[in-house]
């Protein structure tokens, strides 16, 4: 997730095609330990597609922005304005690579479908510029938009109410902006008037980087990246922090592995001294560890995706999807990360390899120069080179960042398909009157999983007992169709599920759609509770209801049968038994 | 498997006792890659299980000794000789501990059912007699038993025909030799008269060793041997060949991790010299490389079990079933080895580190001390204390045995179970003529795979393709329970599955319970072929047949549909269709 603020409006209109799909959902399970995941007691029921917005899936759907009532969609030379209230096409705006860029980029030996200019990056300036960034033909480019005032007239022969027009003001080559493939997995971020991108610098891919006006890490330095694909980049406390996988340099020795990361950079770096003026001053990484415990903890190594951070009570969390690698057995993870924790592994130890036929071992106190390098400072032109060249030799800390409970949220094992996307909707208050994160993950398989977290303490146990509840497992896309991201709207009550060429809009909650008592309390979305006099399942967010009235039921940390033991006895349904 | 030979009788008889299992067999799928191996068209006919011989858990059967016809089962206090023939005990030989070493073994903790004598390791030595060695309530004890000829009155008065007595000739301690809880995972082979041990020589089992009289693998010296769990010694070409699985020394920088070995030591190995007197100078080891090949190959580094030396076709093969960690998302594999590939690793560089903040790397042939060390010698006590030390100091080869194609030849992934236990029947000639090892693998959960290994070479690629045939999947134990061990009788046709209280034989192959040519067809069992005359699904090994006959149909290397092609259209099957 892009640091990215309120959308903007554009010209020109289109309508989104409808289309069928098979939607099943339902159910509750708790998942604990290395459980199958195939349980069809959560894909019984049929359930709604409420909205589709459809393309090709050549077109590459990129989210650039949302907020609760419109998407921004990066495609193929058209940025989209979608409407979350029934995905409809509010407004577009157009941006087509010369037919020289494109003769050029056939030249190279692209695919004709690779020739265009596939929209990657949106910002709005905060002079009201938009800020648009695109593939361009292999050739990246971006663009300033400037907003220019629509007349009435115009705006009613355009056959549209949402009068903006924009005139492009600059028009310059994005070498390290913006990817040269649309399928790069490349993130940015948009910070106190500055992009921040992570992203390739050149045709081959070769060259990765995570660049901010004059300052870029290393290049081809192996140690800073290598082989990175970026999942995300959030804003936050004076930082901007990217989050990828790349090949691990520290078990180069074993052989090749890749390993998840979280850099960070300082927003007010402006480069070293001397030579050292295009390179970053402040650039660290970690590993992020989202394992299984043990004596031999077994680690999801390659994320996959991340959340936009949550504040999630007390805490600001960033909810990550995690995957074995490539080869392995296919396995999924769901972790959370604390900033505070990701902020803290790179005030710890630096790792160091005295030289290439050594361990990657801590870096001795003494070794550190002082002051530490690496921090956020006034002006760091005037940090000592011995202080930026440690840096430049150390990006790596010590210590992993660890997951919120030492575990993953969810752990999924399918022979068929991995998560690949991630959304949450943070503190959906209970009946009880407790708050829950509810999160939604996309799969490669078109599949979106909705789950909830409980924590128990134990009395007799320093250790939280986590659980984690299932409430549905939907088939949203054809089978086989890879979900790339997740939006969720609660004004809206709709998940928009995003492939390569569609966006899919679902219900966030189905509390309305249970009829039953056990139906709705074997759900255990903490949403959706039992209205005893009504004899409803309400969605609690909408519902008029006094939180812990015993009018209503709800049954979030209990087995199925404990539930069906709440619900009132109904005694027709016994015919047998004589009163 | 160890090196044992003929099975000798004992005094005394007792009855089996029946009982009723459930178990399913049936059809045929292919399998690549990651498949999910619940596959209900394998697991839809029952079967019938054609004996049992049933103990207690707490007997933790093993099997010492076995040929087509008896089964040594070391027991609780007791070893049995168990014809293969209807599972029914021949003769048992019974030897307790004595109250006084009982009542310390309580004394020390352990509970009432570890304090028995579990007898652990058999071999009938070259001048007759019997060596057997047994826990002992955990003080092992090795015992030399000397035939007695028993007169016919005696024979006859004691109520059977097999009429041999045995006497103790010898009662020494054991320690090194046997290990002390039943549950340990030991082994050992016997070779010219030798018993080859590897166990643990402590009460606590802290003190891995592999032993053979006066020579052991250093003390406490974890480059040698680091928590071993061995699962099976194998004599060939002057060497002993030891199977096991260890925490892995070389990537102890990255967390804990288990590998796979082997590990040799040459029969003539005599000490070193001074100080080495009791030190093998030729113990090398070498990891086992069971792995799904690719950019980031995918271990399963957990050995559990491993089949005697298989003569198939000009190669002599070991099998090997291998896990992923304990931790790990549930896996497992089969493996097959070539012996010579084995013997060739302990010919490559030796593994080194130079200090313990260094990686391991392969130590320079320069380096290397002449003539090069831990080869076998005539007499190895009159080698050089460099030569001795050096061994002493990498025991570990640079390269890992690679596994016959370089890839598995089965792996499974399920959530309920791994394997556990493996016999191959070798060389089953098909109809075409070609030979198949048949290969039988148990599961912790009771259940039995069967499969063959069909490999073609493709025109357009140097890399031949293997595929994996899996003809059968058996609940041969109730649910839940563990198969330990699995016995192949050929003469008898039947598989014996072996649990800690149980023996139950079933049918190695099942071609006469077919009894329609699809059925039959789709089995691809290689011994199974359809009799066009006299229209029965035939075991090619007991009938008379010509091999390549058209009377005979067979089809291995086919789909479920391209074999039903093959059979004879049946017009009663369509009532329908008018002819």
């Amino acid at each position: 997730m892009s640091s990215k603020s309120r959308p903007s409006s554009a010209a020109m209109l289109i309508n989104a095609i409808p289309m069928i799909l098979l939607i099943t959902l339902s159910g509750l399970t708790i998942v604990a330990g290395w459980m199958p995941d195939v349980r069809p007691d959560l894909q019984t029921k049929q359930d709604k597609v409420l909205a589709h917005f459809i393309g090709n899936s050549t077109d590459y759907f990129k989210i650039l922005d949302h907020n609760d009532e419109f998407v921004l969609v990066g495609a193929k030379d058209v940025i989209y304005n979608v409407s979350l209230n029934g995905l409809k096409e509010i407004a577009r705006l157009e941006w087509h690579s010369t037919d020289a860029d494109r003769e050029l980029c056939a030249l190279k030996g692209k695919h004709e479908w690779d020739c265009h200019n596939y929209l990657r990056v949106y910002a709005l300036r905060p002079n009201g510029e938009v800020l648009l960034c695109g593939t361009n033909s292999y050739k990246p480019r971006c663009r300033h938009y400037t907003p220019v005032e629509v007349s009435s007239e115009e705006a009613g022969s355009a056959g549209h109410a949402h009068a903006m027009r924009y005139e492009v003001s600059r028009d310059v080559e994005a070498q390290g902006l913006c990817p040269y493939s649309p399928a790069h997995n490349s993130t940015y971020a948009f910070a106190d008037g500055h992009l921040y991108s992570a992203t390739v610098a050149d045709f081959s891919g070769g060259d990765p980087l995570i660049y901010r006006e004059n300052l870029r890490t290393e290049q081809y330095d192996l140690k800073q990246l290598n082989q990175p694909d970026f999942v995300g980049a959030i804003e936050r406390n004076g930082y901007v922090l990217f989050f990828f996988r790349e090949l691990s340099m520290e078990v180069m020795n074993f052989g090749k592995a890749v390993y998840s990361r979280v850099a960070r950079v300082c927003k007010n770096d402006r480069g070293g001294p001397y030579s050292h003026g295009k390179s970053w001053t402040s650039f660290l990484k970690a590993r992020l560890n989202c394992s299984v415990p043990g004596e031999f903890p077994f680690y999801f190594d390659e994320i996959q995706a991340i959340s936009p951070i949550v504040e999630s009570g007390s805490k600001s969390l960033i909810y990550a999807v995690f995957t074995t690698s490539v080869n392995a057995i296919p396995g999924s993870a769901v972790c959370a990360f604390n900033v505070d924790d990701i902020l803290a592994a790179f005030d710890g130890e630096f790792k160091s390899q005295k030289d290439s036929q050594s361990h990657w071992l801590p870096v001795e106190r003494e070794q550190v120069p002082k002051p530490r390098p690496g921090q956020c400072v006034e002006d760091s032109r005037t940090l000592t080179s011995i202080a930026v060249n440690f840096i430049k030799n150390h990006p790596l800390m010590e210590e992993a960042v660890p997951a919120v409970h030492g575990r993953p949220l969810l752990t999924k094992v399918n022979l068929h398909h991995r998560l690949t996307a991630i959304a949450v909707h943070p503190q959906v208050k209970s009946l009880s009157g407790a708050y829950y994160d509810v999160i939604y993950s996309g799969t490669d398989d078109g599949k979106v999983t909705k789950f909830i977290n409980i924590l128990s303490t134990h009395p007799n146990s320093t250790v939280d007992r986590l659980k984690t509840v299932v409430i549905s497992e939907m088939q949203v896309l054809p089978l086989g169709t890879p979900i790339r991201e997740l939006v969720i709207s609660t004004s809206k009550n709709s998940l928009v599920v995003v492939s390569d060429g569609s966006l899919v809009s679902v219900p966030l909650h189905h509390c309305s759609h249970i009829v039953d008592c056990l139906g709705c309390l074997s759900l255990q979305d903490p949403i959706c509770a039992w209205d005893l006099q009504t004899h409803e399942c309400k969605n609690l967010a909408t519902s008029q209801h006094k939180f812990g009235t015993k009018t209503y039921l709800q049954s979030l940390n209990s087995t199925k049968k404990a539930a069906a033991s709440q619900c009132p006895h109904i005694p027709e349904m016994h015919p047998v038994r004589r009163q």
